[in-house]
């Protein structure tokens, strides 16, 4: 499911939507009046690049075209989504609105990414109410998955699925509202924090830089894969939720925060923010900052998925949609060419410094298209968990070439054996025509029990040994068979 | 420096404490009158075990030993750091004190784990006020590096460089505050987070769930990272934080929140969120939740190290405080024996789903015993940085045992050839005496300009050659030169 994509507004948030939409291949036409639009846009679109297709484990969609739009009507005429990401002035946004309806289709949804204005305002004096929704999205749009999703009775609930659907194919959670509410949801609590921070700035409590401290170094770990009521419940301990809010309910009523007041934003305060914002961050220009902030999202993000948790189980679910590489025997084309066996972009935590994959991740990938040549003749999960695996017992790689960060790379596997206990692979590691590695690998059965050698079951061995008599017509690849050493 | 820790209360910061303390190599002594109190210790060691040793990428020091004591005085005798960490009631916490400054020696630190308490009210008291800080950290204490440091004009200076000194050498970061507030800094923010997330239960918003979801789907990952101010800045974009603040300060004064009132904590409340929170995290015991976010802890916190980035610059800089294995070929006591170039715990981040190594990380080992070994004979970052180094041609790994998640492993490497532009090695892993896996790699140097083999300098060529030379009498390893394949 992919369309034409319409983001009105080409900022920081609209660019980062462009880029989200276009990355999982959907056309996205751009209005934006800023002189200076198409480099920024640029400027986004080569973070996101980098970023985000490498989340996947699976092949990701050809990228589709992004073009700036010199009018609100050219934008939106055929747009099966449009979203509206200008400043936070509602008489400007309902401008927009009408000039928007005036042009788009009628099936098309309306987004808006306002993080202030409920729906039922943006609503008020629009053409068709009922195509216009909250789609609140996080800064970057392109790798944080939260989108706030905020409707009214106006909304049809057909559009409202479409919406839902829409946004998950994006690979994001739509969190969709039970009711309209000022500022909706995460913005409630960025408000209080940031409030607060206020505070202890202008009473010289603490700097931004000790701010910043308190949150990353401690529960901003916590808040990150479990949220507050996940962590309190494990603070609780053997007892559970119910004894935390007893034993700590009591303390919420201590005149601990200054939240009842909000501090005047003097120029002495905005200053003070400012300069000691400057010594804490200043060594980073906003760029430099942009890309630190996506390579340590993406290592969190793929951490949380290597344990199908929180955020990475979204990416999980996003994978399984993707699909787009062989599943079982019966989905290869030629039993007797080499069989592919990974697709994917290489992540930025695969990467050192200057953006090269590190040499240990092409074993990663490697091993990925051995779980996959696996899962092709039987040995699935399913199977693994009645006991039986493949275990690789030896390795051999050559380096050919280079791969950076963001690069498409392929992997197709010959099966040079594969009888009794033992499977003999050859895997050729892609990127465009070049070959940059190769991986033989030995690998033999085992019983997950005993973890000794044992013959595989017979809804394994049957499949292999069809591909593996298939195969042995393929030539010898060059370089197997090769041991290191000099020549 | 390591020494003596007196834990006063075993629960689950006190329990936490107890591990960082033993893990770090320190002498643990704990007094708690909970009849359950070994069992629940010995359960936090068991997680702490899995998780600490492996966020180090350099050998950790010997565990220390953790026992119960009956008494106060017993514990205390002859502690350098005591740690009270007993329930939050000022009149409890000052009768401990009593009891242990009755029995501890002058120097030690009395550390409190008080998350409400301010320092002058627990000196209050005291026979020795200046002994007496505040050291509030985070749970898991094992793991997140956030300690509050809190101290008055009570405490001598050199007590508080004491104190900074122990728990930076615990891996902490402790955040000294410039004076006392109620509730110090970061749970000042997770009241007002925790306040408005009750009313938004309380008035059927959203559950505990959903609000959960809306922090760890967006700004959770922000904050793990880059906290409030700096996240800010690169809102502002190019423009920065002057400019963020003048946008989106006057929606500061609207009346988003409910934070002027404290919703009142009647049994229906408990009762709503209780239920919410077992709907959302019912089908996970708290010892499996526990579990589940330690692993996801380690993951995002060895993402962020790979970025040598906040909470993960924290372990960088505490691997080259722990150093132990051998930096220049003038620490190698024997020239002619395989050179010591990895001495780790297994991390979590390593491991499948049944806490096995992946084989993928067998050559990320491999790959860092490289770095060492290139490193020992001069080709170091500085070396790398004036544009030299060795790249992996080729490699051969066999697997011959399996590692688990903290188990520690060790490798030594043995140089097979490094003349002209050709580095051979040959690595051996081992677990304990037993040999688990071993790699075999051949590098080429390389000039980073241009990307081809060029020959080393002289930095690198001379001490290279003469650790070949005395190795060259050592014995060509078993399974040297081998190729994969059947036999």
């Amino acid at each position: 499911m992919t369309g034409i994509a319409a983001i009105i507004g080409g900022g920081v948030i609209g660019g980062g939507w462009a880029a989200r939409f276009a990355l999982m291949g959907w056309q996205v036409r751009v209005f934006d009046p800023d002189p200076e639009a198409a480099r920024k846009l640029d400027a986004v679109m080569a973070n996101a690049r980098a970023a985000l297709p490498g989340l996947a484990d699976a092949p990701m969609p050809p990228e589709g075209p992004v073009t700036l739009c010199p009018t609100i009507p050219e934008t939106v005429a055929q747009a099966d989504w449009i979203q509206e990401s200008v400043p936070e002035r509602l008489e400007l946004k309902r401008k927009v609105y009408q000039a928007i309806q005036a042009a788009c289709p009628e099936a098309a949804v309306i987004g808006s990414s306002t993080s202030g204005y409920k729906p039922s305002e943006l609503q008020g004096c629009a053409t068709r109410p009922g195509q216009i929704v909250v789609a609140h999205p996080f800064n970057p749009v392109y790798l944080l998955p939260l989108v706030e999703l905020v409707t009214t009775a106006a909304n049809p609930p057909a559009r409202v699925d479409r919406a839902k659907a829409v946004l998950t194919q994006l690979g994001m959670v739509p969190l969709h509202l039970r009711r309209e509410i000022d500022a909706h949801l995460a913005d409630r609590f960025l408000e209080a924090v940031w409030r607060e921070a206020l505070w202890l700035v202008r009473d010289g409590i603490a700097t931004t830089g000790e701010i910043d401290d308190a949150i990353r170094m401690g529960f901003g770990l916590r808040w990150a894969q479990m949220g507050l009521f996940e962590t309190y419940r494990i603070a609780g301990g053997e007892a559970g939720m119910r004894h935390f809010i007893e034993q700590f309910g009591p303390c919420l009523s201590w005149p601990w925060t200054r939240l009842t007041d909000v501090p005047e934003l003097t120029d002495d305060l905005v200053e003070q923010i400012a300069s000691q914002s400057d010594a804490q961050s200043g060594a980073h220009s906003i760029r430099d900052l942009e890309r630190i902030r996506d390579a340590n999202l993406v290592g969190i993000l793929r951490g949380l998925k290597a344990r199908d948790w929180g955020a990475g189980a979204v990416l999980k679910a996003q994978d399984l949609r993707l699909g787009g590489l062989p599943e079982a025997l019966d989905d290869l084309a030629d039993l007797a060419a080499p069989v592919p066996t990974l697709d994917r972009a290489v992540p930025l935590d695969w990467t050192d410094y200057n953006g090269h994959m590190n040499e240990a991740r092409y074993l990663e990938a490697f091993g990925a298209a051995t779980d996959r040549l696996m899962a092709i003749v039987g040995c699935t999960p399913d199977y693994i968990a009645r006991g039986g695996s493949y275990f690789t017992a030896e390795t051999h790689i050559r380096h050919l070439g280079e791969a950076l960060a963001g690069a498409r790379i392929r992997v197709d596997t010959q099966v040079l054996s594969g009888a009794g206990k033992t499977l003999h692979l050859f895997h050729r590691m892609w990127q465009g025509d070049t070959l940059i590695a190769t991986g033989e690998h030995m690998l033999v059965h085992v019983s997950l029990a005993t973890r000794r050698a044992s013959e595989p079951g017979p809804e394994v061995a049957g499949p292999l040994a069809r591909l593996a008599a298939a195969q042995a017509a393929l030539p010898v690849p060059e370089g197997a068979g090769r041991a290191v050493g000099p020549r």
